[in-house]
């Protein structure tokens, strides 16, 4: 079917059930960043692939809702399809739903899939709907259109050992257990597949980067349930997972299983990463108790165990980009070298390191004007050659069984400008800033970002993503709750999260600069004011000094700069031959 | 009656209505900042003076729950009153409703008067109360046991003109039912004074230091209500309302008004500054659409009248400063000066400035250990000489016709120590990173507030209140919806908003150091990356360079400094004698 007649068959399937406006979400019932193939119901539906959309149809308009990084894209992807572009005016909010209040009339029936969106979300529609009598109906039409639908991912999943993650999984358990007594909860309900993982140190391949599985989990005080495709697991990860107090459940079992619940049950779930299809199983006299996830808390602060682990893991990912940027360095007069391949050698570098395991998210590799996009992806059309001058963006990370990692560097080719080297000073002073910070307990990622941007602000620049997010261990490369954005997130910073900086400048249709690293949150003594805290960074990559322009740096950042790149140097060079050793020398001079 | 009677027969009002806790809130029914002297009802009951509390009375416990500022005062209070401290762990939250929750038995009945307390707080006290099966119920003892209770005020009031105001009565009007129409709603009911004084272009002398006058208004599209007693009004300013379209009603009678309101009407009230008792007025089949009161929003834009107003009526209060200091200085070492007598003196050389009409808040002069108090308030038994080695602060403000002034400076006494010196140079940085800082529209206090402690955060130094509150035209000190604070207030800063920046370091026990500006939000104009703003410094008062630490302070931030002073000195020599001026020229000398 091409995609005129798919939607023509939709709108025939809501004329039969009566279905207004339809509405397909970018989502799976554990509400995950990437989807499995199986859910991919966008590209499907319309073949738009970008990562944030939503598709809402009715009989006279079929349109997808998306943010600006997608402007271009989806116009491009789109068209033909009987979808038009409506453009977000802010990112991420469900701005169809102020265009559904316009257009339907009262009595209207809205229709999307109950498990493919979160509770929050379908709260906030039905509640904003039902002001003006219109009713949501939980109606999947999209299987109906679907023959040839890939089904759910069956890959292997495995255990990782107390070792590796510094806790067991019953202590783990106890943990989430003190803080559902803390809320007053006697039944919880995990949807959120990192949190599953982290909870039963538990890893898979289900989805791309995120080394996760699929799986639910039903925590009481008494008994632990975790609903999984058996056949993933090894026979002795089964006899771990029970000798620790977990009971295994198919996977398929779960909405009967919520169903079954005891009445009049206190259940905390999270409202934004819980389906709401799920949460409509739950006994009508449940006591529902929301908020984050205690696990999603409990796995932001990496115990050091895993805190070693991370350290152990940036050296491998320092030797890996050491080695691609010399490569590049040697090569790029030598022979042709795209951003495709680029990225392609970049992990080949990585997957020669121990315990690599594949990449934490795909590789952004941009060359001047593609660099200006912040989530710019490679495909055959847009691959530039690297040559001439410019700079070229490179934002990757790696999973290792030991840790998660993300960097960027910028790399200038040939010859860049006095106002590339102030840009890329700029950016340099914004991570600095962040790096060395030093704050209150109590702090939260909001007041952090200002004081990041502050640099850049001085020059009337601004960059339009959050200055960081938090970061799993062998885990997912966006991780909460913490993060460094300008949004109010009430969430404190606490000794052992892990975020990155990672500050921009992008000028569209020149080039992009972001310089990002990794830093662990670490205390910095007291005072009579109370406690302190500040950043270890984490991230082992020299800092290329070519284009700086130093008038802009104040002493104490050029100090930070000449520390950071020598300790690079120190910690990587016993891993390096000597003459990658020599050539890193140069790299982490002192300027 | 003792305090101790006053609390006996309050629980026997309490026994004989059935009444298991009653509260004792700090407020009048226009949840004013200031308070008249009829409802200064905790002083009443238990001597407490401070201005935040709340007391909480029950058979076997009574208490007052006050935040850290109070505790050693109330702790001296409160001795031998039968009332104890119950000590805020969360300044300004309702944490005695967590104790109600705990002690009282299901059934139980709270009382206290609905009229003194906001919308948003009952709604929370009754809902947390009633999943217990706990009643709330409007009940007034205080008048029962305060037979010499004052009366409301009834001082005059007055309407300034549109060349002071820079809008007409009605315009205003017009511009709050714009808002309106955008929120949908028919009705707006408003009980915050100065908002009501913003609108009517309405002043008065009802309460301290607020030159606002007790009143209500309802404005529909097609009409317009203001409740006042109109005694207080000449007949040229009642004429001159009413040629506005506004007709007006006697205080009294808004109870009546609201209840009589027709039915179904979409009513637009602001939660936090309406009283629930009048809330409760409202037809039951009214819909609410709540939210801050667009008159919040729309004073908190200067016009450029009021601006340029209020550049005048700072170059008095630099004027008064400036004779200040100077007599400070001159006298110092000749005559016995304290606390008080020098806020005393600072008054008067404010009184003789051209259309001075008040203080625009009590002066805070604290010397050495009394500068630590961050609001302190000296009193016959603090009051402390200023002699020998230290730090004098003064924290003061006037209300002239053409504005409202707000500022701190550090007064250096005798020979000063090098830490002193540190932490005065520290906090002058602090003041400075916000005066100059630049930073894109769309930009919130909080991103704002974290700038300007980044240079004490570097010393692991902080300060427990705001970097900054909004002010008004001639009216209220504190004014929101902007502030400059770590809490997460969800207001952007827009051009025409005028803020202190007052970042401090407070010693217990040895000294405070506080320096504050007005600064007005301004364009800054345009780039690529968007429109951006900074700041325009509003106070006219020299910053003293006696004991700064130069070496703490970065290039651009002593030329800021420099550049103050001097714009200082500039604006004030054409208003100062020749030895004032001379006076102020060492004073504002370069450092």
């Amino acid at each position: 079917m091409t995609f005129v007649e798919k939607l023509e068959a939709l709108r025939q399937l809501m004329l039969a059930q009566q279905v207004d406006a339809y509405i397909i979400t970018a989502a799976d019932p554990h509400i995950s960043e990437y989807l499995p193939a199986h859910y991919k119901a966008i590209p499907f539906a319309c073949g738009f692939t970008g990562s944030a959309g939503t598709l809402v149809i009715t009989q006279d308009f079929a349109g997808l809702w998306t943010d600006s990084r997608y402007f271009t894209q989806a116009e491009a992807q789109l068209s033909g399809t009987g979808y038009e572009l409506v453009k977000l005016k802010v990112p991420h909010t469900p701005e169809y739903i102020n265009w559904l209040l316009e257009i339907l009339p009262g009595g209207a029936k809205v229709g999307f899939n109950h498990e493919l969106i979160t509770v929050a979300l379908a709260l906030e529609m039905k509640n904003r709907l039902a002001q003006y009598e219109i009713e949501i109906i939980d109606i999947d039409f999209i299987s109906a259109i679907w023959p040839d639908r890939v089904g759910l991912p069956v890959e292997n999943a495995f255990l990782i050992n107390e070792e590796a993650a510094g806790l067991s999984i019953s202590a783990k358990i106890n943990e989430v257990r003190t803080a559902l007594k803390l809320n007053k909860a006697n039944y919880h309900f995990i949807s959120s597949l990192d949190d599953i993982a982290w909870l039963f140190n538990l890893r898979g391949k289900d989805v791309d980067y995120n080394p996760v599985t699929l799986s639910f989990a039903l925590i009481t005080p008494a008994m632990v349930k975790l609903f999984i495709d058996k056949k993933k697991l090894s026979q002795t990860d089964i006899s771990t997972l029970n000798e620790q107090g977990v009971t295994l459940h198919p996977y398929g079992e779960v909405a009967q299983a919520l169903k079954s619940l005891p009445k009049n049950m206190q259940i905390f779930i999270d409202p934004k990463r819980t389906c709401f299809g799920l949460f409509e199983c739950l006994p009508k006299s449940s006591k529902i108790i929301a908020g984050i996830n205690p696990s999603a808390h409990l796995k932001s602060l990496k115990n050091n165990t895993e805190i070693n682990h991370i350290r152990k893991a940036m050296l491998h990912d320092g030797v890996a980009l050491t080695r691609f940027f010399k490569w590049m360095e040697d090569h790029l007069s030598r022979e042709k070298i795209t951003e495709w391949s680029a990225a392609e050698k970049l992990a080949s570098f990585r997957a020669e390191q121990a315990s690599f395991v594949g990449l934490s998210f795909n590789t952004i590799a941009g060359y001047n004007a593609n660099g200006a996009l912040p989530h710019y992806s490679v495909t055959a059309e847009s691959n530039q050659e690297i040559l001439g001058n410019g700079l070229f963006l490179v934002d990757s990370g790696g999973q290792y069984l030991y840790g998660t990692t993300d960097i960027t560097r910028v790399m200038p080719i040939g010859n860049c400008s006095a106002s590339q080297a102030d840009d890329y000073t700029l950016v340099l002073k914004g991570l600095i800033e962040g790096a060395k910070l030093i704050f209150p307990e109590g702090t939260k990622g909001y007041q952090i970002d200002s004081i990041c941007r502050k640099p850049l602000w001085e020059h009337s620049i601004n960059f339009g993503h959050g200055t960081g997010h938090g970061i799993g261990f062998f885990l997912n490369v966006h991780e909460g709750p913490q993060n460094i954005s300008p949004a109010n997130v009430d969430v404190v910073f606490k000794p052992g999260m892990i975020t990155s900086i990672e500050p921009g400048i992008y000028r569209p249709g020149k080039y992009g600069i972001r310089i990002e690293n990794l830093v662990l949150c670490v205390p910095k003594g007291n005072s009579e004011f109370g406690d302190f805290l500040t950043f270890e960074t984490l991230t082992l990559c020299f800092i290329d000094t070519a284009i700086i322009n130093k008038t802009l740096l104040a002493t104490d950042q050029i100090a930070w700069l000449n520390q950071y790149n020598q300790m690079v140097f120190e910690k990587l060079k016993p891993m390096l031959s000597d003459e990658e050793s020599e050539w890193l020398k140069v790299k982490c001079q002192p300027v």
